[in-house]
């Protein structure tokens, strides 16, 4: 995931093709020597090859087409996926108030599409680690095809259980994305350093008194529930307002920290 | 900042009070043998030295309090400041939109009281590196007085303009927390390196435009403007809702990639 | 409730004092031969007699006083109250979602201070009629004395209970504010014309699937939950942004149709 | 507008037919005796004559549709119309500052396809009167038909231009809607009683500081810029969360206060 000039096969590249209407369209494509199609004409990747990043090219049609190195944004908003994924604006708020830096060791689970994992991993750096439990065996060899392909070497996958196979101690934070995140509350607070963070994505209201209840009795402080809103705007040459359109939902963000048991 | 078991003489602590009202109060403290006096009474911190994070004591008054290792979110929060301060909220999203990950090289300005660069340069780890310019000396002082008590080491201050006076190049992001960010726009076209990103923080939407048209004009493609709002809720034994009160606005966060130019 | 020019005794005024900081302090009094005291010295109340709406004066420190003819919404904000009362936002949105237009016919309950019972006289005007119900007397008192001194004479006081009292039919539009307001569903059915709306304001999100859910069940379609947001905006002479602080939250707003059971 | 029992033919009638995804979809028709089609089958209008609002049918393919009489919000959502129309959450909110009630005379303009009259000849009632402006002879005439079917009588349209023809005085309230809102503020300021409001809706950021810098040099007062956002929050049998999509922008709204020109 370092990109280094020029353009080599194989890299990631993210395809940027800009519309009138609705914002940019993007891409996320594997430089090789074949043709990539849009809606508005195809792209030669091969002619890429060999070309500085942020250069901009034509489809087959004329219309203009940005090349840029994938951010880890970019890479997640674009995840092969079996299921829904978390959001890099969650993501991104969560390795804050969870604390995550170099050289930490995570513990992660369900890992799902990996998508989670993949962003921790770019988080703790090659200094560090992350250990991502999931419990359906087809889930964890997508996950590790995704990581592997993205060049992630700090990860570790383990199939099994979160809410009760977790071994790892002493871990700097505990990221929780299951149906039933309260049951791996015992789990974080085994695992986790005194006084260190668990961060859990839950989707529904009723999900939130449930989590946080269960997390008081579990041991947890400083509890906190969090939702975040991206609104984005629109700039032409006239004017500027808030996009007419805006994701509403995606998921409820709660942390909490390890207190000493009485 | 790692923090060892158990709590040393010198540690940054934070203090949480409960409150039955509007959310805990939260202080952050230097671990010494002096007493800290909160509106609920005082904390004698030196009995805090050799007790495990994590552990709870009380205040004189008898309400209690939980001893936590602060979070970079936390320290943030609290950081000692002459001028607004970016918040975490808005500082997650952008490390997350202008992709900062161990080892990148990043350059930032102007550094203010440095909370910025703080986070910086918790995510780029020891093996990166953090270039902040500021044209104030006294803010640069107060910066690096903030950042060695908080063990960062990964930190470049230099007295400078950051809209002329860079010389750092094919750095991997390009931070803007200064009051005419455009003027910034061709050293961060300059030090980047191709189809890397800038981040900018704006609070008025009368720079919306300005920023977005001249980093258009500079060379800079896939602009966006977002806004992060953070809602919170409170749940206490009988309900779940909504905080009545909300961070109604910080900032505007503008990002974009250089491109080639033609 | 209708300003005849020139200001009289006994007149309602709004009084807004402007300040550099926080948006401008408003003050609702009743226009008498007295001074009236502010942060920033204090009015002649009687001065203003005789005087035209829209003037301004000056308090005795000598800061400028805007006079103004209350709105609806204005005197709802400073309503004599003893308990929460629902704000002008969600009230604007339940009266068109709900439909209220002149000469309706309108089930209240529980009155409260009656702000909401205000609001509804004022949409169904002279030709219209509201009902509202309160188990508790002395609101019921308060509610009576708050409606009378504005002039309300369409409103209908009952001491009774909404969920099990309410002998109307054929009414336009239901609306429920009290704490079980599944309880005043099948009220609202038996009440309201075919095919016509109820209106609940619920605080909490356990209340929401709750009420949902009986309201369902007892026979209303189309039913829709919102919650409205008012973001502010600050414009001074150099910029415009969105205020710092706002509202997090105030209520739910639930609405549903009497729909024929089978 | 008043829907008496039962249903007539040349009704106007809102059928819902329920989806499993994205809530309930919205039909506004004439009830006559012709087939309707929907993506679900058809719904034999005809049949409806005679039947009570609040019955449920079926389309030709077994599909649930509620019959219901529609509110002024769901006939707003559904004008004939050329351009874009105010929302309902944003009219509500403008009736609510702008203090609109039954009795009221207004002016507005310009009328464009004539929802915001619409939503203003209700409030009114039929003893207020509503004055709308509109400088597009086809724009008038669209409106015309709309309202005359709606049953609207309290209505005068005027061909002509709100920036310069308003001959009205002594107005309770002047509503804007045009592109150059700046240019209506010395006419509203004629039209209007002393102390009371005009409200503008704009969508832009730009226009904010020009209309609210244009009203106070014009002689406004408590000037307020607001912004409406409504979540809507979907509740099935198993969970509650905010729907994933919102509208995120739909206009800024301006109100100020006529103030006496020193």
């Amino acid at each position: 995931m370092r990109w280094e000039l020029p353009i080599k096969e194989e890299d990631l590249a993210l395809l940027v093709l800009e519309r009138r209407r609705g914002g940019p369209k993007k891409y996320l494509v594997r430089v090789r020597r074949e043709r990539f199609h849009t809606h508005r004409g195809f792209v030669d990747l091969g002619d890429l090859i060999g070309a500085e990043w942020g250069t901009s090219t034509k489809t087959s049609r004329g219309d203009r087409v940005l090349v840029l190195p994938p951010t880890a944004a970019e890479v997640i908003e674009k995840f092969p996926r079996k299921t829904q994924i978390a959001y890099p604006k969650d993501i991104a708020f969560l390795l804050m108030r969870a604390d995550v830096k170099p050289g930490d060791v995570v513990v992660e689970g369900g890992t799902g599409s990996g998508a989670l994992a993949f962003a921790l991993s770019r988080a703790v750096g090659g200094s560090g680690r992350v250990v991502t439990y999931e419990i359906d065996d087809r889930f964890l060899k997508l996950a590790k095809k995704n990581l592997e392909r993205l060049g992630a070497t700090n990860v570790e996958f383990k199939l099994g259980d979160i809410t009760s196979d977790v071994v790892e101690e002493e871990v700097d934070s505990f990221f929780i994305d299951i149906g039933d995140p309260w049951n791996a509350l015992s789990s974080a607070w085994r695992a986790l350093k005194p006084g260190r963070p668990f961060a859990a994505l839950i989707p529904s209201c009723e999900q939130i008194p449930k989590l946080v209840n269960a997390a008081r009795e579990e041991g947890f402080g400083l509890i906190e529930v969090h939702e975040i809103l991206d609104r984005e705007y629109d700039v032409d040459e006239r004017r500027t307002r808030p996009s007419a359109r805006m994701i509403g939902h995606t998921a409820f963000l709660v942390v909490g920290r390890k207190m000493l048991r009485d």
